[in-house]
């Protein structure tokens, strides 16, 4: 059941729970000679974390991260590189009542069922807190990419049914929905905090957009790039859908509106996100991710605990009332990885 | 670059090309002393064949499966199966005229920039003809799901923008869209043939559900159930998007409406597609893909040869004017074969 | 189960039985560009076929390669190359009488123990019928090395208990025991013979050594070139032990002895056999093979059938009384199989 | 080079370095509900640790196993299990003088050849150190066959030149060689403290066995149980070769000599070492390893600096003057490792 690897030749494995001693990572494949800068990786951390704002759950978590190998005098050596965020401020005492009781719409049911045993505080291995690993490992995918000029970006597109009109990127981090238009971002704050008032949560979109990635990446059949970063957003734990280029809109296109034609100057359209047969085609790669509405609500809910009884349940604690903020860097920290593993692989040269 | 298996338990490697000998795949992982009927794999590969309606390519394409190994006195050995299809009815010279160039929509321009070669007979490798290979090891999958009593099946939900209302499984094989509403079929036959008429195409969406999987199945984080079907299913050449449950609907929904409850007789509802965790809860399983229109239409489309010129193209020849019919028994193949891949997963055992 | 692939990025799939349509692979990995020729892939599999001498089974099979898939115009495409080998001149009649029967020193019994059914004809997929896959995947490797000035050469260094006392690798092909010393070659020869006309037969030593492959190959703590080398060779049936440069003889020297010193002109010796810390440290790669005698003996031994009934066994037919002189180019093939992966993974590269 | 997993069901990853902070590993795919003594886990890593006897290292290293993640209430959750021992009483500053030096017989002119940057430190990841990982993880697997009732164990069978004649494994752990003939450890140990007194040091031969395993274990024709055993210790540092059963012996042997006959009570003989066709038969798994003597010795060696200057060098610290006895844990580990992971592959089932 070894399911906590992603990658070959960049390949990660992560571990940790949420109230356990703290999540981490090791990442085998960073080539050597590489300049770890620590902040780069705490940078992503941090937009992660929770407790960011209004919107983010008031959970303070340092996640500070530690690296325990694979780093000498200051460069990466070749060899795997753990990494290791510490645990602080779990309050386990807050999650005793849900020792056999099932949370709707969190893993609580299938992992008693998978594993007869689960780690029940603050939903365990199955907590969000585990994508702090990614966003670790992802921080280091990063450094390659930037340094061959790709950029990887996220940002929340829709949120509690509000949906940007805009999009300019540069202002996705000066707002606490992490969207890409302030104006929308302000309408999304107050229906989320409305929800939030309520006890309830909103769902959302996330768009990610991969620039400067070269033709020529992913390996048909299989190891497609759009099938290898569907598997890596999907992996996600509040992601439920994802769509390339216009997506699910194709489905009601023509052959003729759909195709991207080309000219001398190259591709008169993008409706394929950047991605044909399963390869880049050096246009910006695009996609969008059905993010669900955090389950964790206060609102009372009918359950059943592991003896099959009926219960309600409301489930308090400090959750975010809308995790596409937090979300968007685990986003881009996936995609950075997905990216890294296949740009190793399709460099592949023997001599 | 080797991107051409999928699996770990049951794995399959694909290979062949579209004009070239022929289609083929390796089953490695098939349990041993398994009754293997060459005829529940022709059935399958006949469901994929084209030329089965005016709603598929006028190609004939005999599609016969010949088993190469692994098979003895009518029984698998657990040694690995493969299995060749023969071209037959190829006719290259109808690509002569695309050796240069880049067919819209098609995987044309990112072969030649990632492999600076490519068969261009039929679109080679890119050809939706791979997928047989698909379709014949997912026909052993099925064997193994269907002795379990586990049924994966699909279905067009929608096609040239017209819906099905309805959706009555057992309709599926009758009409030949493939879809679940006998009505809705005829309207959408009748606007696919009017495109096809124009020289155009039309996109659509598919349906799968899975019935009567144990909950359990699916290992988080990376190899969840979910996120493999994603893997899976955005392989296929025109998918473009995928959504599990309510999936985009969710991004519009609160946590209270989108949440499963439960009481004592079980989920009250199933948002979730019956994946909570990226485990199986037990519920049908179930997700929808976005199927872009046929990129080959005769329609004159603007593009380029090799050297950068531009040029018209119409692209001739026998297509399918909407693939949905026939992508219906791929994604079954597709689902079957990823989830017999995580039940041996999920049932490994010491002892 | 699946057990049948070697390689992650220069992927083979093996399948096929002795007696069964035949032997084929599929390699996965192959650069795109590459000229194929096939007259190259089938000289390896003339040196492996039986019939080539009076000490390889008289059975004559022509091995005739086919490739199926992955190579356009004469070159690879990058894409998936299959080969096919058919059988022909199998008379699955003359192992009839082993179809209950376990021989000594075979597979059968584990084969039986394991998957409760068996092909019995020949072996099956025990025999070695299966190294033809290796040896043709191996001559596609071999193209990439050679290329590269990587040279990979076996041969007899004993067989009957008679040693080379000289090695001259240029007479290797020019007897029939492959042997580097062509006096040994002959007594050899004159041992083996006598054996066989007993119904005995002989095990030797195979030496193989790489030439003109650089420094950095390998990659720790587990890719290790050593140990992929130690696994790729005891795959091969017949093969119960290997040892890197001085090998066993290293147990008997001291650290002063054994240490491969090194002045300005580089190392003053290679007990190490060419790996450091597993890693090629430039200097010629070199190990040696335990090959047991062939199992399949014509006098009388005990043994059960499947029943668990004592019985005596003879095995009649066409079998090699040593088989070294044809397992020479299987080592060769894993050699450069397992090169090339590492060679791929080895030059890895972001950009 | 991601080369730091073993095994795809049970599987671990090792990271860290010698001098770094600390040597960790995380074991995926342990299954839930095993109860975990930190102590049967500490047992291990102590009889790897330094500092045992006058034959090891006098550096004392605490090897204190902390367990990080996995583990719930005493027991496996399912989830991946991090392991770290941190390393105390490291004295980089002894190594600054090998910086830029290369030490014979060690890794350092590999890793400098193919990363261009080294932890010098104690040989940073290539150290002997990087074992605890692995003892670690294997004590995890050993609590797997236990409850299945196979044994694995190992010991030294010769070192310095004197082989045990008789063999008792109950006097293994006994003394400080890890002989399995205490009047032979006597003789060892004087000899091997005879060669350190010089400031050289002794290789040896360590023998392996695995008894109570079913037969059926092993995947041909790449995942055989010999193969992967073959693999797993030859990526152990010292170790330059494997022989199974006879073994080397086999080459001298005919067919009717080696082959293990059987009568109704079952093998008559075990030269095979219970493993043919690369499935264990049922019968003790056997292999013997050659180890190389340390190569850090104080006896002046010619060796080279990384600008190619001739150096002598003779390296001090607190080395053992033979590794047998600490490598027997280890190589107990890489079996168990192994062993674990193909039984989860034979077991695999659908249903």
């Amino acid at each position: 059941m070894a399911g906590n690897s992603f990658g070959t030749r960049f390949r990660i494995t992560s571990f940790g729970e949420s109230h356990g001693k703290g999540i981490g990572v090791v990442v085998d494949g960073m080539p050597p000679g590489i300049e770890i800068d620590p902040a780069a990786i705490q940078l992503q951390l941090d937009r992660r974390k929770p407790g960011q704002s209004q919107v983010t759950t008031p959970r303070k978590e340092h996640d500070q991260v530690e690296i325990l190998s694979g780093v000498f005098e200051g460069k990466s050596t070749g060899t795997p590189i753990a990494m290791f965020i510490a645990n602080r401020n779990q309050k386990s005492g807050d999650y005793d009542q849900y020792r056999d009781i099932y949370r709707p719409g969190h893993a609580d049911f299938g992992y008693d069922k998978k594993y007869g045993i689960r780690d029940h505080r603050g939903g365990g291995r199955s907590s969000g807190r585990e994508t702090a690993a990614r966003v670790a490992a992802g921080a280091l995918a990063r450094l390659l990419l930037e340094a061959r000029g790709i950029r990887v970006q996220a940002w929340t597109l829709e949120a509690a049914g509000i949906r940007c009109e805009t999009c300019d990127p540069s202002t996705v981090e000066k707002n606490p929905m992490r969207a890409c238009d302030p104006s929308a971002a302000e309408k999304m704050l107050a229906a989320v905090t409305a929800l939030a008032a309520e006890g309830n949560s909103a769902g959302g979109i996330v768009e990610c957009t991969i620039s400067g990635a070269p033709a020529g990446i992913g390996d048909p059949v299989f190891d497609k790039l759009d099938a290898r970063l569907a598997g890596a957003m999907i992996s996600i734990g509040a992601v439920k859908g994802i769509e390339f280029g216009v997506g699910f809109a194709a489905a009601r296109m023509t052959g003729k509106a759909d195709n991207d034609e080309m000219d001398g100057k190259g591709f008169l359209s993008n409706n394929a996100g950047g991605i044909l047969g399963g390869i880049s085609t050096g246009e910006p790669i695009s996609f969008r991710l059905a993010v669900k509405p955090t389950p964790s609500i206060s609102l009372p809910q009918k359950t059943i605990d592991s003896d099959g009884r009926e219960q309600i349940i409301q489930v308090r604690g400090r959750h975010d009332p809308c995790i596409c903020p937090r979300i968007v860097p685990v986003v881009e920290a996936m995609a950075a990885l997905t990216l890294v593993d296949l740009l190793l692989a399709t460099n592949e040269t023997i001599g």
